[in-house]
């Protein structure tokens, strides 16, 4: 039995994909140190998590662009080293010769049972070919706009009848967050998408006994609310009003500049500081597509908070980050948790994972170093038993 | 016996002490909210400390401006409420009639033994006349400039005996300390001066039975530190510059402006960062007095850290805080807590209060949710034993 | 003859009306100094224009909320110094009784000639009950939502025409425009209303020897960009992008919430960098309603820029204003320059005020020192001629 | 006659140097547009100026690293593009082969006679080599400390006679000012340093029929001083303080962490708010060395002024900016206007170039926008002529 596991990534040609396989190979290879991945701190030292180097990638596309050139780009764009995907030039090879067509909107609307065939087909060909016992699918594809709420979300039967009927219930990312499930890989939402989020399907998750794990890997802005609004609680301040004013450009920012798939994204963001502080606080998020912007992510946060003798205060921060160079350690993370998730034969939604997500799937915990001691007990008390 | 306990400011006519007491004083009545007091949290609602209307205030200063008009200045200001002062006209009066003369630099250096005679024959008639049982002194005069090394400072009878002498070798906060100590006084430094920071002086507490706390109030920058290092720390993002910059006013920017005294609030601020990250980290810190900014302090903090494979990434802040409104309630906390404290029967060094602090007394902790969990732990586990 | 001159402010018990006839009378009261007002530099000193304590304060409003009331808000917020309004109490009182009830949009629609004969009426009365000679009318009530085009808007024939058959082709701030003109007061638009701003209202004011000018005061965001913009030009520095996110409360933070008339705010501001630099610039601009926020306004803009070979740097800025004291100080300058206008016998659009404008009239010159430049060639050439 | 212009860099081997004198060959042969440049803005276009590839470049340093591995240091910073060097091999080793060792501090203060003659000699057979009409030395070496005062200062034949002697009266950048004025180049004090700035000097030059102009390229936080304060100022607003903070790396960081260096900066900065608004502003500045900045550098400025009735307001900016990359174009404009100057026969400290520098010799005006006027219309003033 091979030691290797597959990481299946649908967006397999996107920014965070190929920022994922460059970075997990650079640091196989010794080439790069592994900063920003949170399971490779000491912390975490004991559990048997997988080696970067064991790592096998595969991955669904809607786009043909050569993972060679994707990441030339991310080179020019400062992402990746200069020199680095050349010198990678096998590992990235290697996960072309993986790349699959993925499957479409319009695929999932009209004939649904043969996506999700084509999808579970192509993760047991890699399985096969690989020889892998453990597979991850990760979805890192482009946001999808939300999805209407229909009845067979609720129930398994009714869903599988339903995809049966060919009637046009579930996007792209539930077909393949499906299709992981029937093949026992297991599978994170790494989008705020849809993916493995109906009850219908963590249902499905449950029975065939995967972990799934999601949504909406916290990179940004949010990471910077689950850390400071819990400060401001734990002083007893009183936050009056919290705007967040979001500029973004790359792939993703043209996808959020769609007000529709923007509101997916915010209404992820929207529960936290309720969650987090008890009361409602006055809290817009604007997400802006500035092209110029690249892979570069800018947030302004305004924070107004009264002090004693109803006194007010300000806090204000910017961020400047490249959202691929968060996004991609987190990923790795997430891939090596969910193989130990595999391992201990974890079922259905694995909400110890809170820490990585915007929107935690099984929890309304949003303090990150909660997040992170929920983490930690998750990891290590496995080990210990 | 009294169930009210005593305060004792040393620094009495100062913005946070002014600020204490009023803010007491309006919670007390219920013209205000406990905004900006931890101990009010529900998280401490089980503990028994003491109601702040049952709290009596007395201080020691060097200068004697009315704390009525103090107070009046604090509502130009925008510390107070416009007509706060005035409702409570009787509160204000009654620590007026309790503020005695301090001892000065030149006094410590001078008499030590005589001024730390009338320390403490203040604060035993200040005991007696109100039939206190319990005392809490707590240092918030102008930050003094840091003190030279002496073996006088390794030893109590060392100690004892050179003010005997009277050699030099203690600054008025410490002597203010050791009256504490010796009135059987909880005693708390809310600046960086020395206070009761000397092992000679720890020692005489733990002799003597009585809490020490301390020190340096964290308010604004060290607090945003306190918060943000541990979380970028969880994420294994690499911080590779924080340079910090505060411009305030008030008679803190003044004394703050004497680089000397300045170094003395630097140093407690600088050990922080490694502690926490476990690396070191370049990290400068200027303070700036801009009198115009009155009792309002601005912090802009610039920190640079690096992401996966290298990525430089930016986070800024500005805070803007007025100190005394941070300040003053974190300062009636500790006097619960010390009332609390001295219930117990606590003696010397009463670390588990690091969450208040700059530069905490007998721990590196400087995380604050683990600050936090720290003071929830001492606070709870002894109501529950 | 009078020297007084007669002001009469459209939204009349508004923030910006009330701060202005408040502050008009303190500074002739000596009480406070005219900060903020640029007709008071001595670069204007030689100039003759009405003394602020000449000025005679009437004005509609839709709403009854007295101006006392409105100026004691005025005091809670900030705005107006503690006491000022007492103080003043007789100057308010005056104004209070020149309110009358504006016209709404329901008005203009339904009964457009009835409606101006209205306005015209009441403007009449106070010219001759206060024996006026010099009129000036300002608009400074609540943006509206843009209007749709008519044929009628560009020929005075046709416009009148339109109005006499009771057509709904203009909003209130038009007709406010076209009283004023009716009488011969000199008209500002001082919000992105329409107001005078139509090829049909503009000859009316030629015809009718009156000067208007406008529109939209300049007083935060885009003063910057006037500013800044021409700056970076004069280096040779190419803008990349300038992100814009304004958060503001009061009543104006409600009314361009709603975002057709946030549209009209947007479009005047939208022109000017392109104007400036001679190139398009990516330049989204949003406006967030944070009650909380109440009169003050923080915007924050990200500019972009690329200096020499193609290297990227950034200017970022945060303006933390208080709306109603930014404007109500340029409206009283336009006030005195109006009457200077008419003393002069301007009649229609009176670019040479473009300083003043985020979108002026009748010129495409946004540069701040041009537009200075301008002012001063024309208060001052024709005191010299 | 050859139309090549000369161009000496006293700290030819510096970032600015090697970015100057990379980018000028860059922009000549077409690989690079001249951003930042603002001679080659549309308004110069009639002037007679040199094209850059007209330029011969030699210069002076005190360390002997190689241009090449200096430019390589500036891709690896971001300062240049990847590739570039290698493009402009040749330019950059004819540039290398006319660099010379300079004269340390310690070489004017023991035998300034001799440092002065070896200079001369330098920069005569520069001349006479490349057979060039006109020569410009610009000083872009590190900051030197500031001088103490000396009579020779004052007077032209002291200052001959006080070298003669042996006296150490002039630091490296005075005698290298000297040397230029002997052998008719004009010279440019890029750096705060003394340079031609002493009355003794600037006499020289007049007599020698020289032109020379300074001091201390405004690149960052100065130029946008330049640019808000008049415009503070046109709006009456009262600028209540004005504090700034800079951090830096690179060379100029570490020298300018000495203190005494740093002042010599200082100074040219703080005289400059108070020149432009009329009335004194408390107005800090720091400069901290953060090595781990590089070439970059943050400046982050705290505004507070007063509005209408008193009203305190707020602007902050923080400007992340590449030094080398806004000073080489600048420096490369200042070659091109000195080469005029010379073809003009200006002679003498030449204010008009006021606009390029923190502390413009010859005149007090510091408003970016009248000195941009200045400059224009020295330019084509003589043009038109
Ligand atoms: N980078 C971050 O910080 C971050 C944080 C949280 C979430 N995300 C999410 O991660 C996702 C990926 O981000 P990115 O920057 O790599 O975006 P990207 O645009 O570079 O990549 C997305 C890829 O998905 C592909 N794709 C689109 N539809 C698909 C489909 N139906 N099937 C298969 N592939 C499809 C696209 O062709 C593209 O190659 C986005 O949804 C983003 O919102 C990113
Ligand atoms: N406000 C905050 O956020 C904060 C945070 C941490 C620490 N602190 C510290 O708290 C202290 C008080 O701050 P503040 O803003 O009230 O300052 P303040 O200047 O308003 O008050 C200090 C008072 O101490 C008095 N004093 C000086 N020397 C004395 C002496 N020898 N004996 C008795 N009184 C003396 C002064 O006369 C003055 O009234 C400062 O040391 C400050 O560094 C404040
Ligand atoms: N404050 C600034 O910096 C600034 C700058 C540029 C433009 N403006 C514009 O100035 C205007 C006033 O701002 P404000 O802060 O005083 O707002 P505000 O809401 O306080 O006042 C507006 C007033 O107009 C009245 N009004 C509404 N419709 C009316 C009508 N049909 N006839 C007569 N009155 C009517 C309202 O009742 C209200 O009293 C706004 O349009 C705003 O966009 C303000
Ligand atoms: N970059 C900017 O934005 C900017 C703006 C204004 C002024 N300046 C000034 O320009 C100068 C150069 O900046 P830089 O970033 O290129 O610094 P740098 O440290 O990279 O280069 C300075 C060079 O001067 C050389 N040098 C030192 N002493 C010398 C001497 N006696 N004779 C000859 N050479 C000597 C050094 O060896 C070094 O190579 C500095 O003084 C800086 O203050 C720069
Ligand atoms: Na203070
Ligand atoms: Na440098």
């Amino acid at each position: 039995m091979s030691s290797r596991v597959g990481v299946w990534m649908v967006g397999g040609r996107g920014s965070v994909a190929t920022t994922a396989l460059t970075g997990a190979a650079a640091v196989a290879a010794g080439l790069a140190e592994p900063t920003g991945m949170v399971t490779m701190r000491p912390d975490f030292a004991e559990a048997s998590m997988p080696e970067l180097g064991d790592l096998v990638f595969g991955g669904h596309d809607v786009v043909e662009t050569p993972l060679a050139l994707r990441a030339a780009r991310l080179v020019d764009d400062g992402v990746l080293p200069v020199g680095l995907p050349n010198a990678l030039g096998a590992a990235i090879e290697a996960a072309e010769s993986e790349q699959r067509p993925g499957i479409t909107g319009h695929d999932a609307r009209t004939e649904p049972r043969a996506a999700l065939g084509r999808i579970v087909s192509d993760l047991s060909s890699f399985k096969s070919r690989h020889d892998l016992q453990k597979v991850v699918v990760v979805n890192v594809s482009s946001t999808e706009a939300p999805v209407d709420a229909h009845p067979a979300h609720q129930d398994p039967a009714l869903l599988m009848d339903a995809l049966d009927r060919g009637l046009a219930v579930l996007p792209p990312s539930a077909l393949y967050a499906l299709a992981a499930i029937e093949v026992g890989a297991a599978f994170v939402d790494f989008t705020p998408s849809v993916g493995a989020r109906l009850p219908a399907i963590e249902a499905l998750a449950e029975a065939h006994e995967v972990p799934v794990a999601g949504s909406d890997g916290k990179t940004g802005e949010t990471f910077m609310k689950s850390v400071l609004a819990p400060a401001l609680g734990a002083r007893n301040l009183k936050v009056r009003s919290w705007a967040g004013y979001n500029i973004l450009g790359g792939g993703d920012g043209a996808a959020l500049a769609d007000p529709e798939r923007a509101q997916s994204k915010l209404d992820s963001k929207g529960k936290l500081l309720e969650d987090i502080l008890g009361y409602p606080v006055e809290a817009p998020i604007r997400i802006e597509d500035v092209r110029d912007m690249g892979e570069w992510k800018t947030a302004w946060d305004h924070i107004v908070f009264e002090g004693f003798l109803g006194v007010r205060m300000k806090l204000q921060f910017t961020w400047e980050g490249c959202d691929s160079s968060l996004a991609a350690p987190l990923l790795l993370d997430l891939i090596r948790l969910m193989a130990l998730a595999l391992e201990r034969e974890e079922r259905g939604v694995l909400s110890e994972l809170a820490f990585f997500f915007k929107d935690p799937a099984g929890t309304r915990e949003h303090s990150l170093h909660r997040q992170y001691e929920m983490l930690e007990r998750w990891v290590l008390q496995r080990v210990v038993a």
